[in-house]
């Protein structure tokens, strides 16, 4: 399952503390038929973009992925890929433009960034993403969902939801930095299509995903934008535990 | 109730976005024989601690409340407010003494904090508290407690709870940003005795409360610290809201 | 001297690079008749106002006094020390009662910080306070001083000064972090005096002063308010140059 | 002359306070021929790097251009550009391939930045960039330049240094936002080649430059890399004033 899918909290004594991603589970799941030097050649239509592969860009996945990273280094290096990929989302909204005069009295071509937007993370690892969405746009609106499963079922389901009363007139910019399955977004998208946000309108900020995910997404959700730094078998599951220092 | 008792989640079709207190509830509740010129006369106990009120602690309350003041300035402030309590309550943590060696080859007799402490933040007004945290003690383990009230019996219960393992044997610094009547922290103190904390390892670091939530806490759990910048018959229950733009 | 005073550059191959501060001078300087358990009962009068000395306060010294702090921790904790002295220079400003509506409808009796500050930094060390200043008041204007010091006469004479413009008409916050004879600061009292700043106006932000430096001032400029976290015979002069790292 | 260029300061009588950039010259300087539809065609070799001009790109350029743009978002916008530049600018210094093992224990093949860089601000705009630059290396040495440009003769001099004593076995990012004639970077070039920088360990970090600034820099110093986000006859001379106040 997604690292946050958390597991239905029946009660007191049941109460499962830190749960978020069950390793070995993930590694069964992916691993199949690949190996270490994997190469990322999938075609996932236009929707699906990937940032361009830098080399500082792949240093901070290096150091996201490393398990010897100390959490202090580890959330410095993590608030920069994030901000990278948040100014990489904000391009993908609509701009018009916009002529501004000088200090010198000169008119100058430019753009401006249209209103009407808002962040939605998905808890517990979408929400550390939150501090880069706002380094960006300081006063963005932001929402928050929350996807429980069941025990026994498996089912995910949806516990809490703080949206924006206006949602369905924003463009919403979903976070949510790793994906295995991809069942807890496509959860989300339900709840967000529920309250009359068009797909047309969703730009998925991620940072890792596998294939599997991508796949599901593109598929339900063809009219959503999906964004990522990596798409690989193995997906660093341990993102939000380590960012939050709950494991 | 508190601004942050989630209705429960029922279904699709009740999905409630963003209901976080109700103002008119609030009004209603706690407004009773008070005036504007309310002054805080009441004595909690010595475990219950009111920040300093400098000019510009004031200030920073006065921009909080002000209904006119733009989303954009009130994060700002209150994040400048939020860094002086966390600033305060590590003032309560343990520390010990310690010598230190200057580059001029001196001895000074300092300080140094003690390691094994985390925040928990109450879902979703205290986690704006979670950055002023972070910028106080920049890799700090941050636990989350949700908690909701049925809709029907009014009964508060956790649902989501991610916490350090090993939360049993730190300090916590429980999150909470205002509170009106208490039930909401009294709640998330419960399920931290459930895993095994201690009233005396528990400061909840607070920005507004009343007479009656303060009256609740030291009463139910005289062993915990209590850290707050203002005892008022109103707390601006709209903090959480305003913090997010989830209104 | 003081560590920033900088020799002056008298041609290309005489740059001299990182000087700032030479520890073995000061220590000559300022070490006559002290030891370790130094106790601080000077009295500097009215105008000369010692931080509050919580633990807190007490480890952002230790961890800045320490030769063994790694260059990382020590940005984090000086930046955490200088915050807490801008918010407590803030809190020397005039502040006048305002009346603000909150979203309840009710009246709340506060304060409004009167418009019309600014920082001056005196450069070097005087420019690790300016981010400080910054996160609490966002867009305040920043001026700064440079004073260099003769090689063969010792003199000191400002050689850049960039202030802005209706200087004259605002309070300053000087920002100085480290003093040990008190002469940079006196000489950047004079230019601030030249252009029309009263001695009334102006609030010295400082982190660490001897007792020396702390006479020479209040004698000087009786006028000007001060505010410090520790009086000591021994400043930590190598502040600068391990903020920025160029020792 | 670049808005840096500090006139000589004569003495006391004399002290010029926030001369910054004489927005007149400018124009007079470089407007010829030119009109608001300005197309970058010049070809300034392969040194000389453009960012990738993308929407977000364009509409912070269009904010900091616009002379209505408040402070507060000048320098909020002001600051997102610059960390565009510093992290594309991190880019181009040295990686090495680097495996790491992930937390379910597969070896990962990553890149790794070098060790052996630092950051030198040319007073004063070059400051505005030294935040950004500490947000994505958190520690790196920081030295700092000072230009001063005669009255009367208007012969550039460097007045003050501040630079890591082993400099010369550093990569240099040089930083300076905005270059009208090129002048001030040149002779910031002087002094980091007396001290041993070879101009292939560095690389400017600028966000406007003018094509004449441009053709003097990689003519003279074709080894140096230097990266932009706009060549544009008018660059934007009132960044460093606006960005501090001190206009």
């Amino acid at each position: 399952m997604d690292p946050d899918v958390i597991p239905l909290y029946k009660g007191v004594n049941e109460c499962k503390i830190g749960t978020g991603g069950t390793q070995d589970d993930t590694k069964t799941l992916i691993m199949d038929g690949t190996d270490d030097t994997y190469v990322d050649q999938n075609d996932f239509g236009s929707n699906f973009i990937r940032m361009r592969l830098t080399d500082g860009v792949r240093e901070l996945q290096t150091v996201i992925r490393d398990k010897s990273t100390p959490r202090n280094d580890f959330i410095f290096y993590a608030d920069r890929l994030i901000r990278l990929v948040v100014e990489e989302g904000l391009n993908k909204l609509p701009y018009r433009k916009c002529d501004v005069v000088t200090p010198t009295g000169q008119v100058y071509e430019g753009l401006r960034y249209e209103k009407g937007n808002c962040g939605v993370s998905i808890v517990r690892s979408g929400e550390a993403m939150e501090q880069g969405l706002r380094d960006c746009c300081r006063s963005i609106r932001i929402g928050k969902i929350l996807i429980q499963s069941d025990d026994d079922t498996h089912d995910a389901r949806v516990v809490y939801a703080n949206l924006p009363k206006d949602i369905n007139q924003r463009k919403v910019l979903l976070m949510y930095p790793i994906m295995c399955t991809g069942n807890t977004v496509a959860k989300a998208l339900e709840i967000l299509q529920m309250n009359n946000v068009k797909e047309e309108n969703i730009i998925l900020l991620n940072l890792f995903c596998t294939p599997q995910s991508a796949n599901q997404l593109v598929t339900k959700f063809p009219g959503m934008t999906i964004l990522t730094t990596e798409v690989h078998p193995v997906a660093p599951g341990h993102f939000g535990q380590k960012y939050f220092g709950t494991d």
